[in-house]
């Protein structure tokens, strides 16, 4: 293969070079950082300063890490927080952007990841819109579209919607849209404020790499704040939490959209696995992601019985979803020799390729067994 | 003072002894063992297993976990699952109590901590509800209210309500009861099923000791299972998680309270913590308790200016609460002297008191520089 600009970069995982571990777009790998960072917030911020640590960095984490994440998805700082997960954030989004809003539909991408499905369902009952999935390329948004949910990338195939055209057949009807960034955050150049997107959730634990489980993001433009308005009021969002006032007043920035207590733990080793992006650029990512699945693509295509689901032009991200009608049992024999993809009902294989980290190599062995297999 | 039989359990804790800790109330001490578990969690479970974690017992932490805490409040098990933070968890159990009702009213603890109240407003303006806020003493509560949000230990002035009495109050009149344990949760005994209350929250980073954020509970009693509908239908709340399928399905147990992908590293120290439980007796946890707050509001009584706000009978937490004008300067004077307590504004100096680490000898050294001080 061509020069890997990012061959340097595995070394900062802590990862088995016996194990192919393509599923980093379902949990990630751990940075090296991540694990002394971890044992200094419990050891010494948290043993040693107790609760002194709230004023020297904790409180302000969700804003502080959320400008990190702002920075690989084209935000500029102020309008990303980290905080609970992306269902929640999901319902904060749809929420606010239904808020008073005289349109009577909110419409979501009719094979989108099953959260988003049914927190836009619940939004949609409690607030009396009507819910209209509908697939990315014929969405027929109208002018009584209020808001519409997309996933970047899709879960099941790895297929890659273009923002930059999604987003403009919203405004066009004066509709909003909330991308999920879920599969993308992190390993696609993503220009948010450049392509004026309403609202943006996205989990950390894929791509990003912050643990199992990491908090996840949301994004309100700053033009958007004042108006952003969601149930969750939990304490955390006021403009003065300490003030423990009687009534709510929403943090005047993105800080409204925060609720309960941060969970430090997770928020900080999402700070130390974020470290890795440092001195990366993120286009070199996306290179070397095209040319790990197509490159992999190549190696599997024409294998028995194997179709491939993966769009193989560039609208793609960065995971390979192969269908085979034993796809459950290929993925359990593929684990056992140590290649780690993951199965998806009925009959998906999925192979994520995390560009700073896996390599040609793996992506050649991985296909070798595959072909073994079969 | 009196023999303490739990002297022996300080030693679980990683703590300095030229710090007197009394602040256990806001954010626990850690628990010795966390330190070590949180780096097999990290190095091992997700470093060497990555995502075969998930079926190796990350999946079903918030049940397991949530058992251990159920433990602790008198819940038989499969009633308490363990996610999001309390807000949030206020935010599904007020949305399931007033569910389908025809009452008009939620009542709430005038005095209650600002979350709660915050919480409560937000589900009274989406469901149409008045909401009504009234002291404990008085909650007038009649044939229109559907719930009543009660916090158990007051936080500001350490009061303890009687939750047998007031949850039959409701009961009498059809109403339902929200509890929140937050400041009560592991140092009192609780008996949540044998009072038949209908829901509680509680948060894990107080005297859980769960660490900074750590993910909260709640607790949905197993005959009130099947009619609790909330509004935040997570794909981990659906019945069969991994079919992906497109409509929600919650699941027939606790379990449908569950939302996103659960926080593990959080999860799992606070798992850790709750080891130090295993062969204590809540019942010792609470004289001494009662013990150590008494000796210290003995010592501090009659200080000047000094007020106690905390009350002198058993009706009260573990916290001691006093009122002085110059509170944030005292509290502030305090830690540099190495005892740690909170100011809540504008006058009130908070001391926790934590059975489990705090000593009859640091009651004492910090009576004694507060008097000082003074």
């Amino acid at each position: 293969m061509a020069h890997d600009p990012l061959a340097h970069v595995r070394d900062l995982f802590d990862l088995d070079d016996d194990v192919v571990y393509l599923d980093g777009n379902s949990l990630g790998a751990p940075p090296k950082a991540v694990a002394g960072r971890v044992r200094d917030v419990v050891e010494r911020q948290w043993g040693r300063r107790l609760i002194r640590s709230w004023s020297e960095g904790w409180w302000e984490a969700p804003e502080r890490v959320g400008n990190r994440i702002g920075r690989l998805v084209g935000a500029a700082p102020g309008q990303v927080v980290v905080a609970d997960s992306t269902s929640v954030n999901l319902f904060k989004a749809l929420m606010a952007a239904v808020r008073n809003t005289d349109r009577s539909e909110i419409v979501v991408d009719a094979g989108t990841f099953p959260t988003d499905g049914y927190i836009a369902r619940s939004v949609a009952e409690l607030t009396g819109l009507a819910l209209r999935p509908a697939p990315p390329e014929e969405l027929d948004l109208r002018d009584t579209t209020a808001v519409v949910l997309l996933n970047h990338v899709d879960y099941r195939t790895g297929r890659l919607l273009d923002m930059a055209a999604l987003t403009r057949q919203a405004h066009e009807v004066g509709a909003k849209v909330v991308w999920d960034l879920c599969h993308s955050a992190g390993v696609l150049p993503i220009e948010l404020d450049a392509l004026e997107v309403d609202l943006a959730v996205g989990c950390t634990y894929k791509f990003l790499n912050g643990g199992p489980g990491s908090p996840a993001f949301l994004y309100v433009p700053r033009n958007a704040q004042h108006a952003f308005e969601q149930p969750l009021t939990g304490w955390t969002g006021h403009e003065v939490p300490f003030a423990m006032s009687a009534e709510y007043t929403p943090d005047p920035g993105v800080s409204r959209a925060r609720v309960g207590t941060p969970d430090i733990l997770s928020m900080l080793a999402l700070d130390a696995a974020l470290d890795v992006w440092d001195d990366v650029s993120l286009a070199d990512v996306r290179a070397k992601g095209l040319a790990l699945t197509g490159h992999f693509m190549r190696l599997v295509e024409g294998l028995p019985g194997i179709g491939v689901l993966t769009p193989s032009d560039e609208w793609r991200g960065h995971q390979v979803s192969l269908r085979h009608p034993d796809a459950r049992r290929l993925v359990e024999e593929l684990a056992e020799r140590q290649v780690l993809g993951d199965h998806r009902p009925p009959d998906v294989l999925r192979f994520g390729f995390a560009p700073l980290y896996n390599t040609f190599d793996e992506a050649e062995r991985a296909a070798a067994i595959l072909k073994e297999l079969l």
